[in-house]
């Protein structure tokens, strides 16, 4: 049994960790904390956990994190650096769902997300949390950065052409679709119902920041630095990820699909569709699964991951 | 030709308003203000209105809406009655899309919007908006407060009914549904996509501000005081009200779809729809129509106003 | 172990029953048909079951459902009262989840369903399974009719006033709204959602189906018959069901709240919210939960059930 | 005055174009015909249309569509390619809304539509409908291909790139998004709200049927047969079209932005918006304007067409 403690559960990572949670038969919730709900019944803000949550959010303050085995941090950007250090001292695993350990490149990492770290001397060891690549790694880790939604469907998708080198890695373009609840619980005017539903548009073309992340995985995977164009899309959906990927067949002769059979073959996340398929996100909806279909149309040199 | 001003134009009525007056040929629109956006140009904030609208917001401080033939406040509750003293003064005339004016008694109003009211005196000449009952008021109105959006729908259904006592005044029943758009631009977490869409609730059920406002309405027509129960919904749309609406018949020789027809026949915004009817409320989109069907079903005593 | 065979399984509630039994420990599923599927693997008709299920549809004429313990119809209304007989004699139990068992009265169904009942004989045996009513009777049934959707939502709502004889029994209004799946998976113009989305509208109101279902249960529970006004509604969301409920109250001495409560206390599929709440749809999605909320708007007469 | 004719208007094109000519000064609407509802007010079928349109259906068989200066097919593929010889020669000019006279390669048509071309004379002489390109012979066109949704969309955003040989017109790849209702008004099971709604999926990857009309547009822009690859995807909104065009930049010197805005400078339904722009779909919402963005990420060699 472990018991895990969860730093900040009132977004939308923080409810679905606590579904996850709440049935899991070897997990203790120690507790959940929140400064601003503090006191107020986890179930009282997310009514779909009435009857499976009796806990209430805890005041930070007063919470003895360092009791846990486990800590998850489901805060904004720039809280889980901060109270690491403590936590790794007093012998504590912490899992950060945002993207405090994500990126190796400390200086890359703060031009990005604006602020100086907090933490630099855990970013070199957290495990980056992709099962597919480092399930070794995530098992004993001390840090773990839990991956990016889009980083997470992109490098699923490009992985086995880039490490098999199928494709030409200066030429990838991830053209992405996520549903709104990707945004997190943030009061955005452009999150409205009012303006996101009915409509559909590409946001931050410029520079995501989530460019870095998959470059990074995917220059991994390469062996080299690769080249990626990376566009996110909002669509009037609550949830979901599809990402529509594109890259420069070099290699011709590779069978692809048998490609991505043999690399998925164990892995319980991942579902290669059958050839010829179109995933539907709903298909996937409220499971950790990711299902991917490959095509390469009409039989030219572009090959096309969904 | 009408020189018109906008207070506040940044919210849903706000950018209505501007798309119906951008075309109408007998309107110029001298200024629009936000004390916000000042300097920003209307376009760049509605993008749907780039080519049909070139000004910008302009700082309230710095405009001079006593130039104006006609103000119209598309503000929040309370900003109309700071103003219309000094704009009547100046011979302007108001139209407030909000509530200060709606209702006649001060206190009641104070009770339900939670404020004292700036400028009691005007509220007795104010005209309430609905065309189907004060259109020759309305012409030559120097206050005219716009009805609310549920008091529209609910009062344009039960009209007919109530005037000519043909159900019971003590038990009115109005349930009604509303698109997300009817709570304005807010950023409210139950507004967001991931809140409001795929999901369906009540709200506002022990006491709704449009309660008296459409009370007040049915009361004026009816002759005496009307029982009402009003239940508003949340419905995952933009935009759109349906209100079902619920009588007891107590005159039952009347032929209900003859009466509305009779009621209506001359009302160019009320189109009574043929027996059997169901309106859809994309039918009026965008439109300042109001589709309305009369059932009895089963011949019973209830009579259902859709 | 109990061996369960399901008759159509290609609609919407053929896969949820498929998805309820995939993962339940004491099913075995022994064969799902469909005349038009057969053959086909049930996981390229239904991708979210692709790992879950691996049995393809077979063809109704080639399998021996008299070898299962239990059998399910997720089949339009008319086909198992037509298989009924044979599959009793054979001594399996047979849950339908269409109307053909759910109305007492056969000529009462005929005329609401168009069509002659073709086993009235299992007619009064079989055990309307609404569980808060008829738990015992559900555990030994043969024939068990599954209850409709809106009847389910209605029926709760009002079930402990009518038994309590809290309000007027001639008088109950049930606003309904349902998500769009709960048309069934058939390819109608106004289920497209290019027609139902960005869109409310009632519809039945001369009379659905559901009606005698909903006033045979309320009457049984007040002791006499009911009268009942029932006007359902169509809200662009893909499932759930909101049921708002108007009664005028007789007894005004009871407290409601405290008698929901009692009422649902040992059920587990009823959970009655605090006093003041509104409960949301989404919050009961994919579960067999029924969140009731009672309110009683500025202590008048009348009740409302959310 | 312009009389013209309607051959199928219960779909979406028909419908639309229902509402553009019914308040069009210069248009007389002499007839619009189905078979199907023939004698059916058009406002029953098309509510929204009430009180605009007093026409109804007409039978296609008793219908003298030659008095007509002007017929348009609002037909699935396959229609107008049988009327069009008898009414050129009576002197009618025709606009095809669908797809028969879009493709000048008779052959290639037939392949992708899966039918011989019953007219092959007139293709010739066909001009497609692109103003943008094809302004002059529009005008005095005898038949006029519309052109498709997607096309439209694809080509205004690649247009001004090809012309002028500023990317590789090998690897063109467009990443397109359109709204259900661009399927039209069918009932297919992928279509219903409960199957479309919060989903997200590509469909057609293995070939589309615009595909070639796209190619054809852009190859005799470029000069040259182009390469290009296509992927459709099916949007949980119901209007609109969205494509992500990515081309590889061989004139690095080039401007993109003042090209955009001198190619389309003096044309009324193209938009090109100011740097940094995403524009999104409901800002063009029921008007005939195409909003364009142009980026070129982190400075890169690819250039971003929204």
């Amino acid at each position: 049994m472990i018991t895990a403690g969860i730093v900040g559960g009132t977004g939308y990572t923080g409810i679905e960790l606590l579904r996850l949670l709440a049935q899991h038969p070897e997990v203790h919730i120690h507790a959940i904390t929140s400064r601003k709900e503090a006191g107020q019944p986890v179930a009282a803000l997310f009514p779909s956990l009435r009857g499976h949550i009796d806990m209430a959010f805890s005041d930070p303050a007063q919470t003895s994190l360092d009791q846990c085995d486990l800590v998850f941090f489901a805060t904004p950007n720039g809280i889980a650096m901060e109270q690491a250090r403590n936590l790794i001292q007093a012998g504590v695993r912490i899992i950060d769902l945002a993207a405090d350990f994500r990126i190796k490149d400390v200086s890359l990492w703060e031009k990005w997300y604006g602020m100086p770290h907090a933490c630099p001397e855990l970013v070199a060891e957290a495990v980056y949390g992709l099962p597919e690549v480092h399930r070794n790694a995530i098992a004993s880790a001390r840090v773990l950065a839990n991956p990016g939604c889009y980083p997470t469907a992109v490098q699923l998708g490009f992985l086995p052409l880039v490490e098999a080198g199928v494709i030409d890695p200066n030429h990838l373009i991830a053209d992405a679709k996520s549903g709104v609840s990707g945004a997190g619980r943030k009061t955005e005017t452009q999150l409205l119902f009012a303006e996101a539903g009915d409509n559909f548009k590409a946001y931050g073309v410029p520079g995501h920041r989530h460019l870095p992340e998959i470059s990074q995985g995917l220059s991994q995977a390469a062996g080299q630095a690769v080249g990626l164009t990376f566009v996110p899309h909002l669509v009037p959906m609550i949830r979901g990820i599809h990402a529509t990927l594109y890259g420069q067949v070099l290699r011709t002769e590779v069978d692809i699909q048998a490609l991505f059979e043999a690399r998925y073959a164990n892995e319980p996340f991942v579902d290669v569709l059958p050839p010829g398929s179109h995933p539907d996100t709903r298909s996937v909806r409220a499971s950790n699964l990711c299902r991917i279909a490959v095509h390469r149309p009409q039989g030219g040199d572009t090959v096309v991951v969904l």
